[in-house]
């Protein structure tokens, strides 16, 4: 029984269906085929306001290029210690932006606040000597599993935008924290201030499709070079662009996000004081100790081995294709304590 | 009727049938999958030699990190002045390698000869002023369409190899090589001297999927290092493993292309004294002149407009699933002149 | 009277004198000099051990393009969270080694500590998705004018080394950390299991001048690579290489870094509870809160603000120049509390 | 008898008094002393308009720091194929630029000419595919020893900003060109349309000191960054803005350079046929021969073998220090014949 991650599912039927409608007949090639074409019109539709999105294979991708946007080889990118960006791209960041400097910075669940931003921007002053602040990256679900209220992306992105510096939204599993806080797209995007989000659907039920969505159109120019230059633009666009248009207007983000967001609820509350962070999306962050998580493991189940190996903390993802059977005995596994 | 690019193809049957295939059950993320395991064997099964193949969304992205693991940020990188790599990429050699220099050579008929090449070379010495000699570049088949035989390729291998430089194929089209040299895969790969190669497959036929084959597996760890942080490590890796598992297993990449070669012969002979270039694969190179070529386009031909304008010249490519009519209409067209 | 920084001294006279003598006659540009040609000599001669030793004019330079020997693009580089490298220099390691990845650290009094590297060195296995450990940079002396003891690097070389990590040692203030210690240039660089030195002179009397002492010597061809490609191969090398002969064959280094010290050490103990950091160079740290402070700069006493303001803290430097009766002053002003 | 370079020269007996003279009291550090803050003043009045200059240690630094300022990434950098910074600098412009691509030129006598530089410009259409046109960059004295008129100038200029293209003027041997020429410094830069100039100092006597000029101001704050990020801004920056203001208001940039030219000249007049280029400055480009070259070599003259060993070229260059015996031999040697 797979905890593991999100990435381990399958694709949705949808998906899969999208690609093959998509297949027949020539389209032009590089972006310009229709499918692609449609794409900032549904987005645009779908965020309440006129976007720019852009397909890309891979998270690291969509969130690196929309980095590089934002900040100069010479600044600061304002992130949580836990960030993908931060531990799981392999300095990714660094890489696209030309050396930009990643500010890590703690913050409880997950989630930055005001008070931490506020002191890492005042420490970074305009002279030369420092990395400037460019950009300020909020994972939403965060690396935790919880997600930022709209209020919190507004003062968060009002104290950035307060000191030149753009907001990033790594959204690779922003439908989970959509469906979890009840809002619409646009309440913790463009609303709140968010310049640029990573768009994710392959975590939830797409092949492999992830858009870059620009609600500040002056920085799609030097995207769009920066993205062929990188590889990432793909000469057969239309199969991705058609994956997260199936993955917008069929609603299987919401359908597929309510599911596991569902049911990672259901073990959070089976977990009980095991659990170390609120079950706001689809993933379960549990403090077993080192025995019980290894007697878990002996039971069937597959997670991820959390942090320091003597806390023996584990993480549980659910995804789109999990058996509810998987959670059911994850449930019981967890209530036997 | 479309000769703009073998880009604006469908995909094959056996590749989506392979995708399907591949939808079922859990995988490991991040090819820890069955079928990205199973690359290695069936690749080098293909190449009659162990390689370490890697799977990669885009041919851009291929080229480029194959060559950022042979050349350091100081290295020149040895190329025709009409690679792809040098005109079409957007400086993506430079961006993954840190700023290596393409050194552009001139070449008949597209392709490098040992002369060029070791011009190049005596004019790049040790010392720390020059940018120093570390890859040679070989488009196979060549941006114009003809073909590398194995003793040209073995020739600039071994000149390059005297001068401490590695081998790179450009190998977006590599199946139309072969069909047309009629050679094994070995022939003008690592038996030739190739130590890396951009084994394509999107332009023959797949939906999204290039591998990178290493005849040289020192260059792995690097390699794997620097695709994860260019966000080229596919999540769901299994589709695109898929996708070239078919591809070389189902035979699809020798009956694509020998039929691509065969109708873009047949064009080739319908040109006569406009052909610019010996047909050796599925692209046809024209003079056509202004006039003429404007005619061609208003018959309903589409094309890519090559070169310098008062030339009048234009690109034809055949793609896997170009409708035989085009051809006969398109060789029509050109013999009457 | 200023304590700001000792970069606001004056070049000592040998270092001028030295400059003259070498004003005379031609020679041969970018290090094939005489005065260059005699640096491996003679700073083999200070170490003990063969090196390769190389001229550069700034302390970044020297710092960067030594950590961009040692670390890949992917790399991770481990430092103390207020070293020089992380802080002071607008992300240069970033932009010399492609966009390695500053692992910033806390360590008490500057200085880290094995537990802390260790525990940053677990956290960055072999896995792609990590950034991968290649550096540990360390101070000496520190940000906060400590000193390694032999002993304290050897232990941290050592466990650096088991991990596959290069050491670098950011000499920026070496004499002072030497003169403290007591201990000969060997015994706490490559006895200890440093492989590469930033070795500072400017600060300590020299007009404008760094070296780059390797210890271990494979890495030389890429370092002379990369320090021309940056711009610091000096064209005229013979003028940057004279003063660093000067420094060491006339033995300043260690008559100013002795006088540095010795006065340092009055003010520390003119300090008694200010002090921060016990005072072992030429660095004086003090918690005056922020009326007392004022009052100090109001008496005429220029130094460095350190830290968050609310705290009060300064940072006082004393340069090799610095006149006995600043010192004197300070002291009394700081006695009378 | 070296005629090698003028970078075998001495530094002027007013440089190092400069420097001397400076070598009295605290200054404040990183730029901020009273010499650096005269620069600015200084040039302006040179140039005729309001400048920002910046002191550098090195041409390289100077060239490749200018180009980053004007090129992203993605930019493509129109120069001569002769030019230092395509041949000589170990591919600098792409490690400061993050890898933007040189695009090479021919042209006589190493100037580039409209024609040429108008074709490149076509070739590199908005497509994301190409690399951007973002700077031309000019050599004045050029790689060969001749000038760039004032109208030459103004017309590439105009030719580039019509592109959206910034132009950069590399004058390493700025002095002699303008000595040659007879003209304002202001006539060959900002009124014919340079954008930011390389002012070299270091050939033309002094000991290590090069400025970039802005005439655009724009490019300011992104500079200052991206210098100290290089490791480009000196601690003591006063010796190198002393040297910079010496060579600027003592007017030895003038009298060397008029003494160059003058020397250089009269070789020029002496090699009759065998000159390759108009003698415009202080280098000296011959045909010889292998074995006339040899011939000289042995007779005392040292030169630098210029282009491929076959032709027996050789470039002469003539120092400010130059005994007027040396050029009287050479002279002579080649009226010989």
């Amino acid at each position: 029984m797979r905890f593991f991650s999100d990435n381990t599912a399958t694709a949705c039927p949808e998906i899969l269906a999208a690609i093959e409608q998509a297949n027949h007949g020539r389209a032009r090639a590089y972006g310009d085929d229709e499918w692609t074409q449609r794409l900032d019109g549904v987005l645009s539709e779908h965020f309440g306001t006129p976007v720019r999105a852009f397909a890309v294979a891979t998270g690291t991708a969509a969130n690196s290029l929309a980095l590089a946007t934002l900040s100069p080889p010479y600044g600061a990118i304002f992130a949580h210690q836990e960030a993908h960006i931060a531990v799981d791209e392999c300095g990714a960041p660094g890489f696209f932006s030309g050396g930009a400097q990643l500010v890590l910075l703690a913050g409880e669940h997950g989630r930055l606040d005001a008070t931490t931003v506020s002191a890492a921007l005042a420490a970074h002053p305009r002279s030369v000597h420092n990395v400037q602040p460019a950009a300020l990256s909020l994972t939403q679900a965060t690396e935790f599993g919880t997600a930022y209220r709209p209020n919190d992306v507004a003062q968060l992105a009002d104290l950035a935008h307060r000191h030149g510096v753009k907001v990033h939204m790594d959204g690779a599993r922003f439908a989970n924290a959509l469906v979890f806080l009840g809002c619409e797209p646009a309440d913790v995007t463009w609303k709140a201030g968010v310049d640029v989000l990573s768009f994710g659907a392959t975590k939830n039920g797409a092949l492999t499709a992830e858009a870059v969505v620009f609600f500040d159109h002056s920085l799609v120019r030097d995207f769009e070079l920066r993205r062929k230059r990188a590889g990432h633009l793909l000469s057969k666009s239309r199969y991705v662009a058609a994956q997260l248009l199936a993955y917008v207007e069929s609603g299987i983000w919401k359908r597929n996000a309510e599911r596991t967001n569902r049911l990672a609820a259901r073990i959070g509350a089976a977990a009980g004081e095991a659990l170390l962070h609120p079950v706001e999306a689809n993933e379960i962050f549990l403090r077993l100790g080192v025995a019980r998580r290894a007697a878990l493991r002996t039971a069937g189940f597959d997670f991820y081995d959390w942090g320091p190996e003597a806390a023996g903390d584990a993480r549980c993802v659910v995804s789109w294709d999990q058996p509810e059977q998987d959670v059911q005995a994850l449930c019981e596994a967890l209530a036997r304590g």
